[in-house]
């Protein structure tokens, strides 16, 4: 059975750059599972209309179609019981939504204004357009204008990892001593920015910098293989 | 075996209020356990200090003592493996730690600064005088200035709670189909402000308002019938 992953790239196929994407793209190889990539980008609706989505991931496997991250971890940790756990059991499964919420909140929310304005440079004209456009209607500033703080923004995101610095204190992931499908969530934001952008997220003396070069190497280094900038 | 909790109260011994002891409460009910409680006030650091430690909750059991609400946790756990988990697995005690990081956080971090002002009327007059130097120390303010913008504190407070709101939304526990250990982290923030002060932090039309009521109503209302302010 092959499976095939729609993943968001710009005008470097070879650079997948969403966080959602790279969810689920951790999760696939920690189910031992590859996908192939279709390659897909901001204005190509039409391409996944048909799976009932507007937006990526989308996974295809034999069945049919699923649809969002989270829903995806979750078709794979009840489609491969045999391989390694995402969730290490239920009550994981339950505790990681709450994280995916805050991983959308606050690592994703929180790093998206510091790399947004270094997006459309990755991209098509016509993709670089709509994403302008589509982003600076939500934020009802320039993308240059969300950004410009970013030096200072970094201090108060900083701040805002620290249950995850606390944790580390006493276990090497979040998932325990081995990685789960909670370290992904959070990896899939610093994988995106590292993708699109040189900006410092973390300095060299945090635990999660140490943490995040982990999962860079996590599955033979298959996230610092991926492009992207020095972090 | 007779379990004994050193529990912090104030004037009243039959309203003990600290979020931490909370959490233990709650945990020792999941495991249809019940303990002894000691009654303990701020300023009575020589008797827990045999225990090794300067705060509460302490638990005291046959063997000796555990001290620190995540360490009582996992020895309520580990001691007692066939009853109810408080985790549901090891991948929920590991998300679980982060989730304990993250309601000390916004949780305990966020309501103190709204109910501090309202504690010392709750203590004996040593109690009370200790707990405001102290406290007016740590904010470098006094009490009444920490609270006096909480009208408007509230507000970021009750978005802070994005991650479980939306949680909610999918699962009627943070634990998932019943309420575990990441509920009770949450919840003896809540319960503790309940049982110092009227203010109101979450309104009526909240998801988290008819959570917070069904943890207030579990383990026959122990908590709803701790005394309290209504909520």
């Amino acid at each position: 059975m092959t499976l095939k992953l729609f993943e968001l790239v710009g005008t470097d196929e070879t650079r997948p750059f969403s966080p959602y994407c790279w969810r689920t793209r951790m999760a696939l190889a920690h189910k031992g599972l590859s996908a192939d990539t279709i390659p897909w980008r901001f204005t190509e609706k039409q391409a996944i209309a048909p799976h009932g989505s507007e937006k990526v991931p989308v996974l295809l496997h034999r069945d049919g179609a699923v649809v969002d991250s989270w829903a995806i971890a979750n078709y794979l940790e009840d489609a491969y019981p045999d391989r390694p756990s995402l969730f290490g059991g239920e009550g994981g499964r339950a505790m990681c939504r709450m994280i995916n919420w805050w991983g959308d909140i606050a690592i994703i929310g929180g790093i998206f204004p510091m790399i947004v304005a270094e997006i459309p440079s990755h991209l098509a004209p016509v993709d670089a357009a709509y994403f302008r456009q589509s982003r600076e209607a939500r934020f009802g500033r320039t993308l240059e204008e969300v950004a410009a703080d970013r030096d200072k923004a970094v201090t108060g995101f900083r701040k805002s990892l620290d249950p995850l610095r606390l944790t580390l204190r006493t276990q090497p992931f979040l998932g325990g001593a081995t990685p789960n499908y909670a370290d992904y969530i959070v990896f899939g934001g610093f994988q995106w920015a590292r993708a699109v952008s040189p900006f410092k997220l973390l300095e060299e003396n945090d635990p999660l910098y140490a943490w995040r070069g982990k999962l860079l190497d996590a599955f033979d280094g298959m996230a610092r293989n991926s492009p992207g900038c020095p972090v």
